[in-house]
């Protein structure tokens, strides 16, 4: 990756280089239908009037298909498929670029930046996807083990099945939200005293509220059921990443989730990133996720390609009023099976994928008591409090308190390709009368 | 409920009766655009046709929303609501009964009934409902003891929370398909010997294929995220019921399914009944269900209030090139939690519901041999062997078998309110090559 630099003016420790350009979905005071954009640096550059005020002159490939950028979701975009998204992405890149080709589309053109880059702090950003189906894996082998410790004990931690196959439900389409929206505390039914022999449950809000750390991988090219998709094709049918913040009712989950998993513990909210990171702005930074000791089957074998992403991931806690402490910090190559291979495993029986349908990759943890992606992790279970900087304990959230999950690629020096945050805010449970 | 005749010729056994009035999607050969329709006898009404011959002058509060007829899904009529749903399925049984008050509407309209109804044989059903979610249930009492006996032995077939909440999980949206669809054989991991220490999974075709025979019921009103929909509101978010058959590959589930549920096991394919009946419909046969003998929360409470359908069901298996063996007969009565407790548990924490989304019963069986909703149940996980009537024998399905669903309410005399069939037959398995 070469150090490329825009003409705009972009901090260092921007997220949005021009490395990056990572796509979402903005609407303005000025014109609220929301539409296709690209951040950079502190700017979107809005797709929709970038294309009507003939950003895309110089692209003839795109020309046909300029109206996808005027929809509110980034769905008709991303099934235009990867080479589409490669060419789109490195001409605004060169299009942006310092002493680039074609400083007359945009730099040059006052009128067109006046109508087509908008402040970040003046854009609202919505859902990037219309999401058909999303499905939760659990390869983070290092939360599965620790969760496993501590709902089944040490001996049963990891089923049987954890390193044959990427371990994963279906989860629930309707309560993805983007980054920023707040979450109710969830009310459902726990166990008081879960050692008692006879169970009595009460409806409760949740006092165990926990959010989990995890990479989310948009799909951009759909199967016919019935036709699995190879682990080798896979890659052709991912758009890009987002972070997603699963976020767990460990209380109500405990009580719920046998036999048929968690339910109404999570479905309650999920939040993921505004900005989609293309799969092409991730390639650079490719590596190994932890090493497999059990050899899997041959429609998962890689064949040694590498098909994780070194990307610095954080979690910070802000209580309501205070300033951030960070919770935790770990690496996204903290995951048993990449996106391909849970991809090859979702399909292999020849369920269909749509355009627009999320994996999520499972909560990402380290070993260290300081990398968890979990609260029920880094507290063991709410054994352990945690100190918060501006003083004040935590177990699991409270009410007001913020949720920052960040996630970040590559040195300053080159350009950032980062993720933004991921962020939600708890308000307190409804007051629910029976 | 009166015994109202129809002006149409109805055979006494047919499923749709003018008591019914069901709502689905048709195409036909004249016009492939698929559109609502009705099933009335051997005919499908349909209402894009009706509605544009002014089939619907008689019903001003209808006239703003024609649009709706036209639509590839029954999404939008469903979103109207259930007074809207109530007043047009009685606007067109007057419109079809026997000496009913608009004679000049249909049955003196010779060139509108030319136009709207087609002979059913002639129509192509589709898809009735766009689906966001589908979730499945386990409130077939029987089902999920027999099954837990099955995996996990008498002492704990059924969790410590079975009878304190309707258990469900997340399942597949998107292959979810109208009766008629073929059904690849799925391919996955499965464990040649289970028994074995050590774990050695292979790739094969599922060597146990099952069916699941249950009720699904569609939802016409959404809820606000964070926001629960109460027992006692739940019936008005409901549009209407159907059959479904959630075939399930039980050896490729036994190796995956924990801790997280069943999931490439379901995912491969779900098959609904092509008619939606609708709640107004079903009303006249609403029962009691099981017997709970656990007290449930007060948010589960209906009061006493009847919230089960008594709908006849049956499975049958017909080989190919043979005739149909009748497997078993039970009833819909044979389900612990009803469609508003579900609805009401599902969204206790604020899960939101769009229209279409998809509630599944879980499966449906009696306690006798003959009455089991699964070839899992009736085979003792493939101990016994049914006999078919035309010879042969059969553990599981295979390839070239049709399972047909049937589920119908009522008498003869009064008129059927029935689901018609849900069908698919199974293909073989592809042959895989890694």
């Amino acid at each position: 990756m070469a150090p490329i630099r825009s003409w705009l003016s972009i901090e260092p420790q921007s997220h949005f280089s021009i490395q990056n350009i990572p796509f979402g979905i903005i609407s303005t005071p000025k014109n609220q239908q929301p539409r296709n954009a690209v951040a950079i640096g502190n700017y979107a550059l809005d797709l929709h009037a970038f294309s009507q005020g003939n950003g895309f002159s110089k692209l003839s490939v795109i020309q046909p298909h300029q109206a996808v950028f005027s929809q509110p979701t980034l769905n008709a975009f991303a099934a235009l498929g990867r080479p589409v998204h490669r060419v789109v992405r490195e001409y605004l890149q060169s299009v942006l670029l310092e002493g680039g080709p074609f400083p007359d589309v945009l730099e040059q053109n006052k009128s067109l930046q006046q109508e087509a880059l908008v402040p970040l702090d003046q854009a609202t950003t919505h859902l990037p996807m219309q999401i058909g189906d999303y499905t939760d894996f659990y390869a983070g082998l290092n939360h599965a083990y620790q969760v496993g410790v501590l709902f089944r004990g040490p001996a049963n931690a990891l089923q049987p099945n954890y390193k044959h196959l990427p371990v994963g439900y279906h989860g629930r389409a309707s309560s993805v939200v983007v980054s920023g929206t707040p979450i109710v505390r969830p009310t459902g039914q726990t166990l008081p005293n879960p050692a008692a022999e006879k169970k009595e449950p009460v409806l409760s809000a949740c006092k165990k509220l926990d959010i989990e750390l995890e990479l989310g991988c948009f799909v951009c090219k759909p199967n016919t059921m019935g036709q699995p998709i190879s682990v080798t094709e896979a890659p052709e049918h991912l758009f890009g990443v987002v972070l997603m913040n699963d976020w767990s009712a460990r209380d109500i989950q405990a009580w719920e989730y046998v036999p048929l998993g968690p339910f109404n513990a999570k479905n309650f909210g999920t939040t993921i990133s505004a900005w989609v990171v293309l799969m092409d702005a991730l390639a650079p930074f490719t590596t190994d996720g932890l090493e497999n000791d059990t050899k899997v089957l041959p429609y998962l074998d890689e064949a040694g390609r590498k098909s994780h992403y070194a990307i610095d991931l954080s979690f910070d806690l802000t209580p309501a009023g205070g300033s951030p402490t960070t919770i935790s910090r770990t690496e996204a190559t903290q995951l048993l099976f990449s996106f391909p291979q849970m991809l090859a495993h979702h399909t292999i029986g020849g369920c269909p994928f749509k355009v627009g349908d999320l994996l999520g990759s499972g909560t990402i943890s380290g070993t260290t008591r300081d990398s968890k992606g979990a609260l029920l992790e880094a507290t063991e279970g709410g054994k352990h409090e945690l100190q918060l900087t501006g003083g004040g304990t935590r177990k699991f959230l409270e009410d007001g308190d913020t949720a920052i999950l960040s996630g970040v690629c590559g040195r300053e020096d080159y350009g950032l390709v980062g993720f933004g945050e991921c962020i939600g805010q708890i308000q307190p449970a409804l007051d629910l009368k029976f």
